[in-house]
């Protein structure tokens, strides 16, 4: 199933999402817990690409999922692994992270890792966007997110994560935590996430309706940093990448923490709470049933 | 008494809140509990008319106590009943929130009811201007504020209780927490809405300068989110219902919860302390003084 | 050693702050204690130069210790004395704090205060820069800072203690918390205080990477409140004070301490362990080192 063609049935922003995840979903290649244990010893995984430069210091990691880079159990774990290397290595100090898919920063959590699977299986989930969201959150690299696509939903937590948000100016991609268009809600620690990047109002209402924002609407609101052209996303990551090694490591790093800390902790020590919750919700029939009509009507559209 | 004429003996907008609160002193008229208690069962009383469209599931609620919509103890109370039956009925998902008086949204606080009154009666006051905002704060409802007048004080928290202000583009109109310019204190969920509203630092120029916001500049610090002209508000307000109205309720009502729990919160738990403060606030002879010169005031200029 | 030759081997802002730093340290006379008790006396001290206008109840306190308005611990002590006083005189109402010395408002906290001194001198300086924020973030009386300058640091901590900032559109100054450009952390104090100026994210990227703002960017951001032409920075904050004393004090100072309270809070019943992470950290080897080569690589600058 190509992407194109899935991009082709709806036009607008939110049906633009849809489609991802459906996507995403489905084209997927699920593979075997044997091979996943064998490419984690290495710096790239099938669906993560890690270049490290020694020499700067910096290292780009690529989201190479396709088609979509949805954030399944099996990608979060493969991206956690990758960054707890790099967090690691004391030489790599900054990164970069974009994605190597056409169109698409990330489509945000694969509902199929949500949808008719056993309570446990959502709890192994959960702990994976937790465990993701708490160590780029809480990294002490310098992080920039190069969005050179579509970021709904995870997507777009992943790049709130980050020090810094340059995103492609083509008013076809879109961002934000869509999650209410979907009939589930973004947990606290998204809200919270969102109330530090753009402020208590525009968060409350972007929640509420779930508001995907153009490139040129998200810098409004402060969203994203900066929008260049989609072929200038990675070069300006790495130009502006540049000015935040010019800082001293500890002070950014202590600086940074403190900024970050009250947040972090709060789900630190409310994970299992939060997890309890996120299964009891998801497993509800009447939840289940609206993610399955929503599949079903991708389904519908696709054919 | 017109409000007309009242309105043309000051123009500056500072005047104009003077004068509207003046105004609502006097020419609201008032009823005997008896006749409140019978209007009550119907879904409209003689200061608050209720509309309510079963095929859209949204509510029009028309401020209608002359002259300018005081909150008076007696106007809280018929509100908070109003909101209270189209709350408990489920088939009402949104309320729209509109006046019927002539260039006023609503003037605030009724002065009447903390000037020369018993300690016991500003008790009954203020725990009603609690439940209105614990309310309004806490709808489950979609709640859109068609803001067609001025609104200070008290109406400005009214307003910015709801999911969405919309206001007359009309520069003679104004809306903020001007209590301090009246020697009178904004309580901390007056404070805290401002805040969640607009942020920090513009709510505390605000409050400490009383500052009552052209529509324009209400609009560019995000007191309101839309001006449009006069004639357009309340179908304007219709219009964006319409596009909340998409959001499955259950998913939209979890996520304002979660956005506004802590802020109500607060208050639930400080409900007695913060009557208590309320009253032994305005029951101090120099706090009476200033309310008793302020009123004098206001009548010689009407003379 | 001239301010102006000082200025004219790096022209970069944050080139400008460095050297700012560095004249102060040099240029500052040190004074007996027996001198420094004398001078307390009198509303004003050679450091700082009060003058109380009885007739308007506003008083200008002029920083003037040359070369750049370092913080020294003798500096900040004169400051509290003379801020104590005013604040204890009913008949001052409003404060104005503005800088004698040319180009520049505060260089910020002196550094010769904190390298190569012994523990109990970091204490008591530590304790000094605590109390100047404590007393000024809580001051009952109107305080406009008239920047008249470049403010980087500490200096542009005192200017957002103020309840407005007045800045001179000149874009050759520069005003920001650049800590972590000196290899330092800005105290949670500090960016609690610049969180509640400029916002979360502001904040999180202004301190990560020490950003110095030129005028028309702090205006932007809101660091500042407005900008004039520099000989009309002080006239500006008289005429703006004026509309600040319109106000009804007890309600303004009520409304001030409501929004400051829970900031202020937080450091007064952590003030010795702030005063412990600070000790602790800038006496360590490597913080030692670094401020040491700084001030070298500023000797030979000006060699």
């Amino acid at each position: 199933m190509a992407l194109r063609a899935c991009l082709r049935t709806k036009p607008g922003l939110t049906g633009l999402l849809s489609q991802l995840s459906s996507c995403s979903s489905h084209g997927a290649a699920r593979m075997s817990p044997a091979l996943v244990a064998q490419r984690r010893s290495s710096s790239t995984s099938q669906k993560i690409k890690v270049d490290f430069d020694q020499s700067t210091g910096v290292a780009v990691m690529r989201m190479q999922s396709p088609p979509v880079n949805s954030l399944s159990l099996e990608f979060l774990t493969d991206v956690c692994i990758a960054l707890e290397k790099l967090e690691m290595d004391k030489s790599c100090r900054g990164l970069i992270v974009t994605s190597s898919q056409p169109k698409v920063f990330s489509a945000g959590l694969d509902i199929l890792d949500m949808y008719g699977k056993s309570p446990e299986h959502c709890v192994e989930f959960w702990k994976a966007v937790q465990e993701m969201w708490l160590k780029f959150y809480g990294s002490n690299m310098i992080t920039i997110a190069a969005v050179n696509g579509s970021s709904p939903a995870g997507g777009c937590l992943l790049s709130m994560t980050c020090d810094y948000r340059i995103m492609a100016d083509n008013p076809r991609y879109s961002i934000g935590l869509n999650e209410t268009q979907l009939g589930i809600v973004a947990p606290f620690w998204f809200k919270d996430t969102m109330i530090n990047t753009v402020g208590h109002r525009t968060t409350e209402m972007a929640l509420q309706l779930g508001l995907l924002y153009s490139p040129a609407e998200a810098l409004k609101i402060g969203l994203v940093d900066q929008l260049v052209p989609e072929d200038q996303v990675l070069t300006t990551a790495t130009e502006t990448m540049t000015k935040w090694l010019a800082i001293p490591d500890h002070a950014r790093q202590l600086t940074k923490s403190m900024m970050r800390k009250p947040t972090i902790d709060k789900l630190t020590s409310n994970r299992e709470a939060d997890v309890n919750n996120f299964v009891k919700f998801i497993t509800k029939d009447s939840i289940q049933k609206s993610l399955g009509m929503y599949l079903e009507m991708l389904k519908r559209r696709k054919a």
